[in-house]
């Protein structure tokens, strides 16, 4: 096999496949990236077996023929070389010979013949919107999801497709993320459950392009997002999700407006006074027009007051900071909506659609 | 003590001091920054009893006094607030309030009297450089030194100051980085080991000007920078330094001018052949009019030819790659010159006027 690239195409498409590239495995096959030229097209395909990225490549394919090579090397390789044609050959013992202007490297390749390949998904049911709008989705909701494995469904996200609209939800049994977004075209239902890692895979690789689009087909074990020259494969997460909609309500006792960056900033400069080790909460006292953040620890104590708009009771209320954070660093909105109903439920920071919902438990506090 | 400042003012100052603060001490007064305002101004210091850094701060004195306060802590604090003016105010319990806009912080400080002062230097031998200068030549030799504490001396850097002349010295038993700049102005002889850590953190917060100058006092244990509002006192490291002159030497067998980049970057790719553990050589080839770098390890191989003008014998020769990569960094000339003698003897980079001098030592290699 022997093809030519230009610098620019072959390190795109290798940051691409790379995210499929797991960091450790026992299995030196899967950290190879497969480069196939068997057709008349070149494709490079990366696969964790949970998780396969494949991608075309613009490129002068010389000879054909496929080889499977470190992953991790010769991205390294060529983030490195000159930005100029980069010529990539094999022989027939696998030997890969990579040349770029006065620059050669040998690498001992595998058989093209031992890689995974992507698993074949039926075309059947699927939805399509905007890369941009996956990303954000993404982005607004992955946080959410639990870190650990205890409840494998809790470290995947809900994509769930219903009468022309896309939900998808992450939680951790502390607080949950919905964003609902209405899609336009035709949709077919659906109702998966995808590896955090892969949305989070995903979410890197999606270019923040709101006129280019994703299409997403999904079967009972798999779901594919398919863009540009890119296929993403992922297995889906078995089992039964949360039903979330009963944890959500609309009534509310206190209902506040507030300036969405005023109040991160507030909270994040109240969790300096926090250690990891303390598990201190902060503690959020709303009265007439005023919101304050506060908080007392072993370091000392800070206070501050923020005007809002506030509809209903007077209440104090105590909460993990990170989990207010988190939630306000990836909403848009100028000036946010939150509903409270006492100091053990629930708290809504919401829009008026509904186009996103937080919800974050609160923590108990001695006042 | 009740004092006021802008922002900026204060983050700076903060900025600078926190260079002297250890990050682990079983002394927790070290962990303070001690803010000074018992004369008409404001002073702040830190100093882990071997680094020692004080700086004016201008600000507004309300009231006089002084205070220990957490230097992480209160750092943390000053660059989340807004961008507005920052009062500190201490009671006599030395609970010290921070406030700015709506926000208020208390934190628990100490008394300003169990501080360690930084030690009295008389200003008696004295040089005076550019702040760019002292900044260059510190980060051209510091990569040199010596990591760990085997060899004290290894650890800091010779500062020699001779007929009007600096010379500036690192060296870790593999390899040699020296500078040489000839000073305007008076200059008393001096020859003090300056530890790496000192110049490290000095550097940080040297800015890169040409006219704003730096004044360097010597005693027999101490060293003095003084620089706009700022001084940096160190201790010396005790003993004798090595004999450099005697390791260097004019001949060569050998002698090339080369592209400083193409090197590098030749370098930097066989580099990647390399893994920490495999401890393999890069081989420099050279032959009449070209120098070829390759290197062969169990990843495989790799080999580029790069143009030179050549004087002398044909060599081949091994090196530690960091090493040359090391010295090639922080070199600004476009064209380098390289002497070389044989394969088991130093190599010299070094300029005409020896305004740098970098000597690497070679390892054996298998051809």
């Amino acid at each position: 096999m022997k093809l030519i690239f230009t610098k620019s195409d072959l390190t795109k498409a290798v940051n691409i496949v790379m995210k499929a590239v797991p960091s450790k495995t026992t299995m030196s096959i899967l950290e190879c990236i497969l480069i196939d030229a068997t057709t008349n097209e070149i494709k490079f395909t990366a696969n964790d077996m949970e998780l396969g990225i494949e991608t075309k490549v613009a490129g002068e394919i010389v000879s054909k023929g496929q080889i499977a090579i470190d992953a991790k090397l010769f991205s390294e390789i060529v983030r490195k070389l000159p930005d100029n044609d980069i010529t990539l050959e094999t022989d027939d013992n696998f030997t890969t010979t990579i040349t770029c202007e006065k620059s050669v490297f040998h690498l001992a390749g595998k058989s093209g013949e031992d890689f995974s390949y992507l698993p074949a998904i039926t075309k059947e049911r699927s939805v399509t919107l905007s890369q941009f709008q996956l990303k954000d989705v993404i982005t607004q909701t992955l946080f959410s999801i639990a870190m650990n494995d205890n409840n494998k469904i809790m470290t995947g996200e809900l994509f769930e497709v219903l009468n022309g609209s896309l939900k998808v939800v992450g939680l951790d049994g502390h607080r949950i993320a919905i964003r609902n977004i209405s899609l336009d075209g035709p949709a077919d239902d659906a109702k998966v459950i995808v590896p955090g890692k892969t949305l989070s895979e995903l979410s890197k690789i999606l270019a923040p392009d709101a006129e280019s689009f994703v299409h997403i087909y999904f079967t009972n074990n798999h779901i594919l997002f398919e863009f540009e020259n890119t296929i993403v494969v992922s297995r889906l997460i078995e089992g039964e999700y949360f039903k979330v909609n009963q944890m959500l309500s609309n009534d509310y006792k206190t209902k506040i407006t507030i300036n969405k960056k005023d109040l991160l900033d507030s909270i994040d400069r109240a969790n300096l006074m926090i250690r990891e080790s303390d598990k201190k909460p902060i503690i959020i006292n709303i009265t007439d027009g005023s919101l304050e953040v506060k908080v007392t620890s072993s370091l000392g104590s800070s206070n501050e007051v923020i005007d809002i708009e506030k509809e209903g009771n007077d209440i104090m209320i105590g909460f993990n900071p990170k989990f207010l954070i988190d939630a306000l660093r990836v909403i848009d909105d100028e000036n946010i909506t939150i509903c409270l109903v006492n100091p053990k439920a629930p708290c809504f920071i919401k829009d008026r659609e509904e186009s996103y919902i937080y919800l974050i438990l609160p923590v108990n506090f001695s006042a």
